[in-house]
């Protein structure tokens, strides 16, 4: 017989061929019901919700980690205008990427068409459900989602509340499934499910995502951890640097393009360094320092090898200071996580050199890390900002979920 | 000690950080230089080739394999052109994909970067040795060679004159690197080589594509095979349909975008069946049939389910009546390689739903799928031909070995 992970992937191929044809009206009606629904099931989505939490407690979470797992009436209203807000954008299928005509008449379309089967991967976080789900929907894809266990149940009733929508439209049901096993075979399956995935997504911490881009033989849209540096060059004017750092590092420490790590030239350190530390200290910010800033700022704990490689997600702060650009690139290249990467600097060549040099999604020249998002670049949607290097890199939109295929138009053209 | 594969991956990399920021007149001087060099070191080449050939004989190798193996003077000259031509292509690092102003003045371009690190790992023929060197050149990667033992001394032979190219240009020498261990145990170290990697490419036949996406954690393009059909429609007009079968079939079948398979609709069959399988056999075509083909065919060897599978690359085609379109569609969703694709239909309707519905990165109406190739989409070079979805999928030209990078211009933008 085969496996709840099998036979959801058998089914949602089947569906991917269905999706294909469906228009873009086909596909936001069933967005517009998927937004009521979440509405009408309200209450059944809270008690579910209600039994994860209690579960949870029971197990001993944190606040912190119940928080991300709990759904109230305000919260399932923000899914629901998410979704709303989706419908709005535009549909990517379809969109014309390429024309030749050839002289013998043969016409090539290369146009956006949906992925197939995506597989999510995700933790805590039931939100994530709907808007994978969504997403998957919007560009025409069957989406497989695979929650944790401490969402089990949130996840069950929102996925039925969107079958239970789908039932009323053009789109098969099984556009949107749900793993209910959620032990490690169930995702292990999906590592290797090349027969019916198209691309697996993880969502979720460190952990997650350097598990499945470990074991995974599937094609994976790699998501998220961030270990982003500020350098600050000899050059850098000091308000801008200031301002850049606190607002980079202390306002949302607990995201992917917050930074982790400063690295100061030394005649810049020199001058403003005792400045700038005061002013994140006063921010609440720890700060770990190399042996030369240690020297400088008493204050501040020794840094170590694995604190160049750790992303704190919190008001942390490692700070070392490098000889030139040069290491600071290098230092970059080695522990970053080709995430978001700044340099602040008035000399023109600098950032240029910085911003070929360093291997990272996102580089900017005098500007915050912060804005390495999806919204912030106008994309009005995201699947999750991507550090690797194929596909898709940086924060991805919904292009990022689809594939494009070559249609060619004859009358009888053969190769001679 | 590391190993041959852990070193040349290290080089590799930090060569990529150089090539990085190497002009296009830099790489275009080095590819003039492995041009020159190639007809400069002739002898040493073909003598090494030789050795290769030897070695081949004793061990009993096909005439097939020793052509695809030997170099003489026209197929070294044949590279040192090809090399030239890539020179007069546009090099698409640094192109432009996007660029957003923001109103707070935060202005965002989307650049063609380079991928990094290239891995390939390819059979036989020496000239992909040159030409996988030259096109990540071009592209600004790093690349790390891994051909077959049987073309061992050639391929050393082949990188040491290039590197010898290398030497008189901006380009450092390990922008070009070959294992010269051909054992298994390299190749598996390269697919999982994720600290130096940014994409594996394997150029041979099925079993060495299956092998490494089966097995690589590495990301992966997968190039090739090849079980490409033509549904033959009701409508479907009986010579153009005659003159595309032969021509897809027979023009050169070794190839992976030949056809495999014809599945034909039964009316059409009763009309034109017989015809069509005359001409195909006078073409020297082994006819494989279903039970109702093999009916009315008596010559034709019965088809089993191996055959709908099979990438026969030979005078050989498997013929099937199936139904109706919609049966076609799902028996090439199953059985196909998501290559190449072709219906014959004079029903535009038709046409469009299967140019939908069928998964595949070309898709052809009344057209011979033999046209699925980078030089006759006009991309001037090909890396392959990708029949996975991620990434690039159908002919691959330059842009395919590039990633993209966001490059972000503030004056002291912070995120509210």
């Amino acid at each position: 017989m085969p496996s709840e992970v099998q036979e959801k992937g058998r089914l949602a191929k089947a569906t991917s061929y269905i999706l294909n044809i469906k228009t873009t009206a086909e596909k936001n009606q069933a967005l517009t019901k998927i937004a009521e629904q979440l509405l009408v099931d309200q209450a059944a989505i809270i008690s579910a919700n209600d039994k994860d939490l209690t579960i949870g407690k029971e197990q001993g979470m944190s606040t912190a980690v119940l928080d991300r797992i709990m759904l109230n009436k305000e919260r399932i209203e923000a899914m629901a205008q998410a979704v709303q807000q989706l419908i709005a954008l535009p549909d990517p299928i379809g969109h014309l990427l390429e024309r030749i005509e050839k002289e013998n008449g043969l016409i090539i379309e290369k146009r956006a068409v949906p992925l197939g089967v995506i597989a999510m991967i995700y933790e805590a976080r039931p939100n994530v459900t709907v808007d994978a789900a969504t997403l998957a929907l919007k560009t025409g894809n069957a989406v497989i989602l695979r929650g944790s266990s401490s969402a089990k149940h949130s996840n069950i009733a929102l996925v039925t509340s969107i079958q239970r929508a789908l039932e009323k439209t053009a789109i098969p049901i099984e556009a949107v499934q749900l793993i209910e096993d959620t032990s490690r075979e169930t995702a292990k399956e999906l590592f290797h499910l090349k027969e019916y995935l198209d691309v697996l997504i993880p969502r979720g911490g460190k952990a997650l995502i350097d598990l499945v881009v470990k074991e995974a033989t599937v094609p994976v849209l790699e998501t998220g951890a961030g270990n982003c540096h500020i350098y600050i060059d000899e050059t850098a004017d000091y308000s801008q640097t200031e301002k850049i750092c606190v607002n980079a590092k202390t306002q949302r420490p607990s995201v992917c393009n917050a930074i982790e790590n400063l690295l100061i030239h030394p005649i810049w350190f020199q001058q403003y360094g005792t400045q700038l530390l005061q002013t994140l200290q006063q921010a609440n910010v720890t700060i770990i320092g190399d042996e030369k800033v240690c020297q400088t700022w008493t204050a501040a704990q020794p840094a170590n090898e694995e604190d160049y490689a750790t992303e704190y997600l919190d008001l942390k702060i490692c700070v070392k200071i490098v000889e030139n650009l040069y290491e600071a690139i290098e230092h970059i290249n080695r522990y970053g996580t080709h995430h978001s990467e700044a340099i602040m600097t008035e000399d023109s060549l600098a950032a240029t050199t910085f911003l070929k040099s360093v291997d990272a999604a996102a580089v900017y020249h005098n500007a915050s890390t912060r804005f390495t998002d999806g919204f912030e670049f106008g994309y009005g949607a995201e699947i999750g900002i991507s550090t690797q290097k194929l596909h898709a890199r940086g924060p991805m939109g919904l292009p990022a979920l689809t594939s494009t295929k070559y249609m060619i138009y004859g009358d009888g053209q053969i190769r001679e």
